[in-house]
C-alpha cells in the first residue's frame, strides 16, 4: 500500500481538480481509497477501453483525495498473466490537458498501482478480498469503495457476482459497484432469469449495466439538447410535424471470429434490443423536470416502453450477408448442410402509441457488412413549405435534426440542425459550434446547410461511463426495469422471426438497393423483389400455394378457408365489400360485433389497413355483451373499443353498446335494457335487418350469448335478450337468433386447431338450435359464410 | 345558300370521316344545317382561337352530312367589319392530315361559307334570325341547329341571352346551343343573379359555360387515367399514401391592357375559382362508374365541393407585383394615392373532409410576373422508403405523378408517372409513350426517371371544346350547379380577403422565396418574413398593438381580455395548461363545457391546433343540455361532438352527455336522469369538482342552464337539475350552481359587441343570482377567470 499514498502525495499538490461531476453526485462522497477490479483484465475489451478509461479517472481524480489500487483479474496464475497485463496497460495514453512530463509521471504511478491477481476458484476470491482488506488495515486509510468490473462472458456473471458477494464486499460504510457488460440475457426470461440471479448476491444499487452507447457525448446531450431547445422543439416534437425517425447503425465489419457468440445473437440482441432502443428511447420519452433525477428519467422511459405498438414478423426485414454462413460452418464445426437463420442485418419499423407520436414511423436499422461505417438518428420533419420559385434555396430543402454518433463522412459526433429549423442553443462550454467545414454532405444535405455544434473534447464513451461509475451516476447505466422492458418489446418479434429465412447479400457496395426497405401502414418490407434466398426446403417452412384462399361449402352454406393471417384479410375485405355496397345504396352500413377472441385480429386488420372503409357512415352494434360495466377489460364492448373503436374516426351516436348497466346496476330485468336496445334497433336499422352479423361460435356449439340447452324459443319475436352462460359472468344479452337471421348477411368465424373438433363434430350434425345453438343460424334472406382457417378445418 | 351544298357536294365523295366523335353522342343527332354565329367575332379571342376551331371543326364534319354557314357578328357596321373578319378568317391553319392541295380547297369553302353580320340592336337579331330560316326554306334543306358563341364582356349576356331567345330560335326541333365565356359572376351572388337571368332566356340544357381548362388534353384525360390505372392507384390514392397536391399556374406576364377587368377580378376569380379548381375536382372526385354520365359525374363533383373545408382567410396567402398599382393608376386613371388590394398572386390550402382525403393539403396556386410559364397538377405521394445504401436509386426519390398541362421546360402536355410507381396503361391510340427525351428536369427528378404520356397529335383547348359542343357533350362545361357550388366555397374567402393587403412582389426572378409559404395545421403564412409591405394607414387596419392580451379584474375576480382571435388562442392555452397539470398531477381532467355559440371556435381551436392535449385522459362532461335528442343539431352535445370530439382521439368512455334522453323520452322526471348524472360525477370526478367549468352567459344574465327567476336555492344539494327556460325548448338539465362552485377554475367566456350592454351592466350590480344568475358563480376555492373580449368589454 505504500505505493498508493506516495503516489497519491506526489500529485496531490500539482494536478488540478478536472471536470468536477464531484460535486453534482448528491450527498457527500466518502474520499478515500478505491479498489478496482477489472475481471477479464487481460482480455480485448480491457486493452482496447477499460484501462484506459481507469487511467483517464486515475489522472482526473488523483488530486482530489481518492487513492487508487488497480486489479487486472484472470484465469491465469499470475506469472504467466502479468506480462499480458503490462503489455495492455503500457498502451494507456493521457488526457491531452497534461503536459508531458506530467503525463509520464501519472503514468509511472498508475503502473505501479496495478497488479494482476488469479481469479479462478472461490478461494482466489477469497484471497482477494483479504489482501484487499488487509491493505487498508495495514495502512490505515478508509475505503472509499471497490470497483468490480465484469470483462467476461455472461455464463459468469452470477458464479462471480455469488464469489464477490461472499468474500469481497467492502468495509462498513463503503459501496460496492458491480459493473456488467451485455448481453443481458438472450429474452425476456433469460434476461429476468440473470436478473433473479444477480439478485440474490448484489443489490440493483451496486449494479451498473454498461450499454456503452449511453457513454457517446452526442447520446448523453439528446435530454439535455431537447430540453435546452424546447421553445423551438416543443411545438414540433410530435406526429404532426414528424416525418419520421430514423436510427441507423451500420457497420463495415463482418462476424467473423465472434461468430460462436454472434450466431447465438444476431443484430437485433446484439445492438438494436440495448443501442438503438435506448436511443429511441430518449428521443422520444417526456422531459423529465430534472434531467438527473434518475427515477423520473426511468418512469418517463417506461412509458415509452408501454406505449410500444407491439411488433410482429411483418414489422421487420431481417438480411445475412451471404459469406456468413460459411464462417459459421467453420467456426462452429458445422456440416456444409447447416444453414444458420442468424440475422445480420434488420430493418424495423417501431410505432409509440401515445397521442403525441401516434403514426409515426420509427426505424431501427443496423446491418454488418454495409458500404459504410456510420451511426446516427436523424429526425426528420414534414415538408411544409411550397416553393414557388428558387427550390434551391435552403428553407425549401429537407428539414431535420441529426444525432450524429461518429464515422461516415463527418468522421466526428455532432448535432446538426438543418438551417430552415432553428439555431440551436450553445448548450455549455463543453460544446462549441462549427461554422468551418470540408465540403460534405450529411444525408443529403451539404453540411453548411446545418448548424453544426460538437464536443470541445471528444471523450472515448467507456472513459465518460467509467468516471460516471465512479460518481455513482445511475442514469447513464440500464436498469433491470428499463432491460426487462426493453426484452419485454424485442421478445416477441424474436420469436416471431425464429423461423424466419434472411434475405441473403453479398456485402459492401455491392448490396445496391437489395436492403431498402418500403413502410406500408405498420409493415415492412423489402422494396425491391428478392434476389437470392436461402432454398425454401432448408427452412421447413411451406411454399406460397398455402397461402391461397379456398373456397367451398360446409354445412350447406358458403365457406372461405385459408390460412389464419390470409383469412382475416379476407375477411375484412369482405365486410369492406360490404360497408361500401350498403353506404353507395343506403347511406349507412349497419355491423354487429361478436365479443371473444377471434375477431381481435379482424379489429386490428381493420383498423390498420382498411384505410377507406367508410366508418363515418358504419353504425357498430353488439351481437352479445357480458353483464359487467363497459369500462372493464372483459367487456365486449371494450374489447372492440379498444382495438377498433379507439383507431378509427366514427361518430359518437354511430355507437351502440348494449346497455347491460342502467340505473347503476347490471342487466336487472325491470330496467328493460334489452328492450331499449331492440326499440333502437327498430329505429335506427332499416327493417332491423343489420347489412353484416359477424359471430363466432364456442366449444359447446354456442354462438352470440346464446348457450345450448337455453330455450331460445322463448325468446319469441324479441330481437334482443338477456341470458345466462354456463360460464362466468353467467349473466348476457345478446342479440336473438331472430335479430341475426334477419341479417343481410351472417359470417361465422372460427379459428385455431382447438376448434377442429367442433367443425368436425358441426360438419355431421343436423340442425338443432336447442343443442346446438349455432346451428339455428339460418338467414331467411340473407346470405351466410363460415369463415374456418386451416387450423381449425383441417386439424 | 347554293355556296352551302355546293361545297358540300364538292368534298363529299373526298374528305374521309375523321375523328368519329358523332357515333358516342346518345341518341341519333339530327343531321342537316348548322348556323354558326360567333358573337365577338373579329374580337381577340375569336381571332386568336375561336375562327381556328370552327374551321377544324368544319374540316373534320364537312363529309359528315352535315353543312354549314357562319357568321362573325359584332357592334360594327357590315362595310367597316367585313375586312377584319377576313383578315382573322384568313389566318386559319389545316388539320395535320389534310394534303396541301385539300387543305386549299377546304379553306377556300370555308371562307365562302362564313360572313359579317352586325350584331348591336334588337333589330339586328330579328334581321339574323330571319335570314337564317329564310335561307333553309330557300334551299328546302332540314336545320340541326343553331351556334352562338358569346365572346363578348360578361354583362351583355343577359340581353344577348334575351334577344336569342326572341328573335334567333332554331326551327323545330333543331337544337339551340349558346356558348359563354368566364367570367360568370363574380361572387356567389352575381353568379346565381347572372344564372337566373340566362335562365329566363336559355334553357340550361342550351348554355355551354366553357372552362378551357377542361379542353386540355391532359385535363380532359384526369378521369379516363384514373380509371384505367385504378389497379395501381386505389389503393394509393387516399391521405395515407399520398403527401400533398399541388395546382399550381404560373404565368410571366403582367395585367397590363386588361386591367379594367382584372383589377375587380384578381387571381383568385381569374384562374383559382374555375381553371385549378375544375382540376382539383377531377383529381379528387369519386370515379363515376360511366365517365360520361354527365349527371354522375355532376353527382360525384358536387359531393367534393360539399365536403370542401370552410376557408378564412389564414388559409391563404396573397401578393400583388410591384408595378400593378401603377399600371391601375394609368388605366383607371386613379390619383398617386390609390392603392388597388387586388392580388395577382395567391397561394392557397384547401382541404376536403372526407376519411379518404382528411388533412390531405391541397395547394392551389397562382400568380402573373412569375419567372416562369407553368402550368400542372403534382400528386407527391409520401415517402415510404427506407435506403440503406445506393440514394441516387431510383426509388429512393420521390414518387410522384404529374399532369403537366404545358409550357415549362417540357414545353408540351404529358402526364408523368415515377418510375418508382408503376409503369401506366397506355390508355388509346391518342396518347402514347416518350422514352427518348431532351435530358431536361420535370418537378425535381430527371425526365428519364418517369414514364411520360403524352398526346399522339397535340389539340388547342378551344378546338376540342368546339367539337364537344357540336357533338353536344356537356361533359366538358360548366354546369349551373357546379358554378354556383364553386362560388358557393371560394366567395366568404374573397370577402374575407377583401381588405387584405396584398405581399408586393417585384417580378420574375427577381421573387426569389418572396411567395414561398408554409403550411401550419390549415393555415397558410408566407415563408420568409415580409420585405415590401404596404404601410398600414393605406389599408384602414389596426397596428400590430391591437393583438395584445391585457389581464385585470372584472368583479373583482380575474379577467382576461384581448381581440376575439386572441382571446380563444389563450383560453385554449389555459385549457391545455390546466389539463396537462391534472394528468400530470392525478392522471385524469375533468372538464365540464357549456353550449351555445361562443365556445365554437374555441372546440375548433383545440380541434386544430392543440396536437399534444392529453384527450385521452381527459373526461369531458356537459355543463347543460337541451332536452331534444343528442343527434338534433340543436343539442349542445351534437355541436361538441361536431366541432371537437370527432376530430379528436378521446376513449369512448370519457364522453359523457347528459342523460337527456331516457326510455325513449325526453327529460321526465320519474326517469331520474339528473340524478344519474350526478352519480356518474361522483363517481368518476375525485370530490366532484371538476378542474375546469367553462361557462357562457346570456342577456338576460343566464348561466349554464340557469335562468332568471328560478329559484336556484331548490337544487339544494344537488349537482344537476332540470331546469325551465324562457327560450325553446323550455325544458334543461343544467350543472347547479353548487356543482359548478366546487371546481378547481371556472372560466365564463363573452364574445361580440352585443354582450356589452350586458358586461356594463354586470360590472355593476351586486351579487343576486336568482335575478342574475350569473353572479351566482363564486368558486368555493377554486379560482374564477372571465374571458371577455374587447367587443363586449369596449362595445
Amino acid at each position: 500500500m505504500w505505493k498508493v499514498v506516495w503516489a497519491t502525495l506526489l500529485l496531490l499538490a500539482t494536478v488540478c481538480a478536472q471536470r468536477g461531476y464531484a460535486k453534482e453526485t448528491k450527498g457527500a462522497p466518502k474520499v478515500g481509497h478505491v479498489s478496482v477490479v477489472i475481471v477479464g483484465g487481460t482480455g480485448d475489451l480491457a486493452k482496447k477501453y477499460l484501462w484506459q478509461g481507469f487511467f483517464h479517472l486515475y489522472a482526473n481524480q488523483v488530486s482530489s483525495g481518492y487513492s487508487f489500487s488497480f486489479y487486472g483479474g484472470g484465469l491465469l496464475p499470475k506469472d504467466k498473466a502479468t506480462p499480458f497485463l503490462f503489455e495492455a496497460l503500457k498502451g494507456v495514453v493521457c488526457p491531452r490537458e497534461l503536459s508531458v512530463e506530467r503525463c509520464a509521471l501519472v503514468k509511472e504511478q498508475f503502473l505501479k498501482l496495478a497488479e494482476y491477481w488469479q481469479l479462478k476458484t472461490s478461494e482466489d476470491y477469497q484471497a482477494l478480498g483479504k489482501h484487499l482488506t488487509e491493505q487498508l488495515t495495514q495502512e490505515g486509510i478508509v475505503e472509499a469503495g471497490r470497483l468490480f468490473y465484469l470483462s467476461v462472458p455472461a455464463f459468469a456473471y452470477a458464479d462471480i457476482a455469488e464469489r464477490i458477494n461472499n468474500s469481497c464486499r467492502p468495509t462498513d460504510g463503503a459501496w460496492l459497484r458491480v459493473v456488467l457488460e451485455k448481453p443481458f440475457g438472450h429474452d425476456f426470461s433469460s434476461a429476468q432469469l440473470l436478473s433473479t440471479q444477480l439478485g440474490t448476491s448484489l443489490k440493483d444499487e451496486e449494479m451498473y449495466r454498461i450499454d456503452h452507447y449511453l457513454g457517446k457525448q452526442v447520446v448523453s446531450k439528446i435530454l439535455p439538447f431537447r430540453r435546452e431547445n424546447s421553445k423551438h422543439l416543443d411545438p414540433i416534437w410530435n406526429k404532426h410535424h414528424i416525418e419520421r425517425v430514423e436510427i441507423v447503425l451500420k457497420e463495415t465489419l463482418d462476424a467473423r471470429g465472434r461468430i460462436p457468440f454472434y450466431d447465438q445473437y444476431g443484430v437485433i440482441r446484439d445492438v438494436i434490443q440495448n443501442h438503438l432502443t435506448e436511443v429511441m428511447t430518449l428521443l422520444t420519452m417526456g422531459l423529465p423536470a430534472n434531467l438527473s433525477d434518475v427515477k423520473e428519467v426511468l418512469r418517463n422511459k417506461l412509458k415509452i416502453f408501454s406505449a410500444l405498438q407491439h411488433l410482429d414478423r411483418n414489422c421487420a426485414t431481417i438480411g445475412q450477408y451471404q459469406n456468413y454462413n460459411l464462417e459459421v460452418q467453420e467456426e462452429l464445426n458445422k456440416t456444409k448442410e447447416y444453414y444458420s437463420l442468424t440475422p445480420t442485418f434488420a430493418g424495423i419499423m417501431v410505432h409509440i402509441d401515445i397521442a403525441q407520436y401516434e403514426k409515426m414511423p420509427i426505424i431501427l436499422t443496423s446491418g454488418k457488412m454495409l458500404d459504410e461505417r456510420l451511426g446516427y438518428a436523424r429526425i426528420l420533419f414534414k415538408n411544409d413549405i411550397f416553393c414557388v420559385q428558387s427550390h434551391n434555396s435552403v428553407h425549401c430543402k429537407p428539414k431535420q435534426i441529426v444525432f450524429y454518433f461518429g464515422h461516415g463522412t463527418l468522421q466526428y459526433p455532432a448535432i446538426l440542425v438543418s438551417k430552415n429549423l432553428f439555431k440551436p442553443d450553445l448548450m455549455d462550454t463543453e460544446w462549441k459550434e462549427i461554422t468551418e467545414h470540408k465540403d460534405v454532405s450529411v444525408l443529403g444535405m451539404p453540411i453548411s446547410d446545418y448548424y453544426v455544434l460538437t464536443p470541445t473534447v471528444q471523450r472515448e464513451a467507456y472513459a465518460e461511463l467509467i468516471s460516471h461509475i465512479f460518481q455513482g451516476r445511475k442514469d447513464s447505466f440500464i436498469s433491470t426495469e428499463n432491460l426487462l422492458a426493453s426484452w419485454g418489446f424485442w421478445t416477441p418479434l424474436l420469436h416471431g422471426l425464429a423461423k424466419t429465412s434472411p434475405r441473403l447479400y453479398p456485402g459492401g457496395a455491392d448490396n445496391g438497393n437489395m436492403l431498402d426497405f418500403k413502410l406500408l401502414g405498420r409493415e415492412v418490407t423489402f422494396a425491391n423483389e428478392a434476389v437470392v434466398m436461402i432454398p425454401q426446403d432448408h427452412m421447413g417452412g411451406s411454399g406460397a400455394e398455402s397461402f391461397q384462399v379456398m373456397q367451398g361449402k360446409y354445412r350447406s352454406a358458403e365457406m372461405v378457408s385459408a390460412w389464419p393471417e390470409e383469412l382475416i384479410v379476407r375477411l375484412a375485405a369482405d365486410l369492406q365489400a360490404s360497408a361500401e355496397k350498403a353506404v353507395r345504396e343506403g347511406g349507412r352500413f349497419h355491423l354487429a360485433l361478436s365479443g371473444g377472441s377471434s375477431p381481435l385480429a379482424l379489429f386490428q386488420r381493420l383498423a390498420r389497413h382498411h384505410y377507406s372503409f367508410p366508418w363515418r357512415d358504419t353504425h357498430v352494434w353488439m351481437v352479445d355483451e357480458r353483464c359487467v360495466p363497459l369500462t372493464e377489460l372483459d367487456s365486449n364492448f371494450r374489447t372492440l373499443h379498444d382495438h377498433l373503436l379507439q383507431h378509427v374516426k366514427m361518430p359518437y351516436f354511430n355507437i351502440h353498446p348494449m346497455p347491460v348497466q342502467m340505473n347503476q346496476r347490471l342487466c336487472v330485468e325491470e330496467d328493460s335494457g334489452a328492450l331499449l336496445y331492440e326499440r333502437d334497433i327498430n329505429q335506427l336499422v332499416n327493417a332491423s335487418s343489420f347489412h353484416f352479423v359477424l359471430l363466432g361460435v364456442g366449444y359447446d356449439g354456442h354462438t352470440a350469448s346464446l348457450f345450448p340447452g337455453s330455450k331460445l324459443d322463448a325468446h319469441g319475436d324479441s330481437l334482443v335478450a338477456l341470458t345466462e352462460s354456463p360460464a362466468k359472468p353467467h349473466q348476457r344479452m345478446s342479440l336473438t337468433l331472430r335479430a341475426i337471421n334477419q341479417a343481410q348477411k351472417v359470417g361465422v368465424l372460427v379459428m385455431g386447431k382447438s376448434k377442429h373438433e367442433l367443425v368436425t363434430q358441426l360438419s355431421r350434425v343436423k340442425d338443432n338450435p336447442n343443442k346446438w345453438p349455432i346451428t339455428g343460424i339460418r338467414p331467411t334472406s340473407g346470405r351466410l359464410v363460415w369463415y374456418i382457417d386451416y387450423d381449425a378445418l383441417l386439424g
